[in-house]
């Protein structure tokens, strides 16, 4: 008797310093499964290992007799690929040196693959997002920091150790801001939800806002407000330039919460574009909005192990 | 009777604004033959065409019996890599939207390869130069201008058109120098050889200076040229430390006669680098100097056509 072919599915999971997410995923593309909870950081790093642990096994349970080809986990910060380390994250202190990977697949029985989340929502919008069409792309993540991912040849660009796409620490403004990273002028200090905020506060337009409250001011019509998304899309200007002129990639993604002032920032980015690449006012080059939102990193985690598979195969 | 192996080699050829060199290069990177002459622009594009497929000839009836693999050649400025065109070169005028492959490939019924000069230049130093043992390295060559070749899993990383690693157009300074190409601030108008001239003019110590001529100044200790290899320096090490944040690498190499001058140059470079690279200071990031100097494009070209064939096979 021949078996008819069983539904292959992987396991991607979002680690993020304030919430867990995973999801299970088929090889075609549709979310099956979904679970999300707040990321237990003050029980420890056990616990939130267990947490981890724990929802790949609910969902694995529910799968029933569908085939589990692996688990694909995104984290914030700096990784070390081949090592499957956190080398480096302010959002999950504790996992510094931690060999997340090997642990998590001890307990699992199943192949893990770590990769750094903005990686993983580039590729998940490579895989089934605003960058289906194409083999290369680069993604910037607006959000209380920025990063970024890098897709060349349909494959995430990981450098050396797998700290490429380190976009939001790209000086765009020599004497700029202070970082944390021991720069001055870092695109994240000018340019994300924080620097949003940083600013309103800098033209005293109150101590207590977020970065939503500053977009509703500007959209009342708050002229001060609205220059805080001028400084803001010109500051993202400049990297994408820097971006476009390296690359010559056709398409260039942003995600984050931010995109909601799309209309304030973009065109003071799309200027600076303008003005400082030869490229871009050559080839047609694609500035655009990423399409899943959220769900990018979970995507392109739970892509990781059939891609994997591919080239093992 | 079996035939002996027949030695294979292939043929590059650096096609510059001032000179026009051929090279003939064994497999495995032994130079067989080097011919060298002027680019005779004011002859018109078809006498500078009719002096590659001689130079090429010559070489060819030279070699004997040993089997052409096919031509690579190197253009400064912008092209099309899949339509073998030169779209935009300030040093090769008459050539733009011309298709010098096809001419040159018809005349000679042999594979021809074009690519931008610095792009070769990079592949030279993979192949045999300072960049052997890694398969991922960025190189800028520092001249009258500033270009750039990247080298990714062994390969150049061309981006959409071919137009990838324009470095020399990277925004340094956002209010910085005027630059032909539109923009303010890009590095060669802050960094290359004409950059340093400009600086020295800028500060009286002579109207007609090289910079050569600057760098004996400040050999000889004058303050003056000091501050103008400073400020290249700077600007170098911003471009260095952002290049190294996005693409992780492990070698960064820089070539060009500016090179002289690197005692002067590449501590204010090291400084920002390690200013501005979070990356730089946690990653074994080496930035040296290239070794092959001129001849790394001419290298770099004739390799060309043996990888090509290796992706064929």
């Amino acid at each position: 008797m021949i078996a008819a072919a069983m539904t292959e599915y992987s396991i991607g999971v979002d680690l993020g310093g304030t919430n867990l997410r995973a999801a299970a995923i088929s090889r075609d593309g549709a979310m099956l499964d979904k679970i999300g909870g707040s990321t237990h950081l003050s029980a420890g790093r056990d616990a939130v290992v267990a947490d981890i642990v724990g929802a790949i096994r609910t969902m694995r349970d529910k799968a029933g007799g569908a085939r589990l080809m692996g688990v694909g986990i995104g984290v914030p910060g700096f990784i070390e690929i081949e090592k499957g380390l956190i080398v480096g994250s302010n959002n999950l202190p504790g996992f510094d040196g931690f060999p997340v990977r090997d642990e998590i697949e001890k307990h699992l029985g199943t192949r893990v693959i770590l990769e750094n989340d903005a990686n993983a929502a580039a590729m998940g919008e490579k895989w089934i997002g605003a960058g289906r069409e194409v083999q290369d792309l680069v993604l910037l993540t607006l959000g209380t920091g920025i990063g970024g991912g890098i897709i060349s040849g349909g494959r995430i660009l990981h450098g050396f150790v797998g700290m490429a796409g380190e976009f939001g620490h790209m000086t765009v403004v020599p004497n700029g801001n202070p970082c944390g990273c021991g720069n001055y002028g870092c695109l994240e200090k000018h340019a994300s939800a924080t620097a949003i905020v940083a600013m309103a506060r800098m033209l005293s337009l109150g101590e207590d806002l977020t970065s939503e409250a500053v977009y509703q001011l500007a959209e009342a019509g708050n002229a001060k407000a609205k220059m805080c998304f001028r400084a803001m899309g010109e500051a993202l200007g400049i990297a994408l330039a820097n971006l476009i002129n390296v690359f010559n990639f056709p398409l260039f993604l942003l995600s984050g919460g931010v995109l909601a002032a799309w209309d304030l920032f973009a065109p003071p980015m799309m200027e600076q574009i303008e003005l400082r690449s030869f490229t871009y006012r050559n080839v047609h080059t694609r500035v655009e909005k990423a399409t899943l939102g959220n769900e990018a990193g979970l995507f392109g985690a739970a892509y990781l192990p059939f891609l994997q598979q591919r080239a093992d195969s």
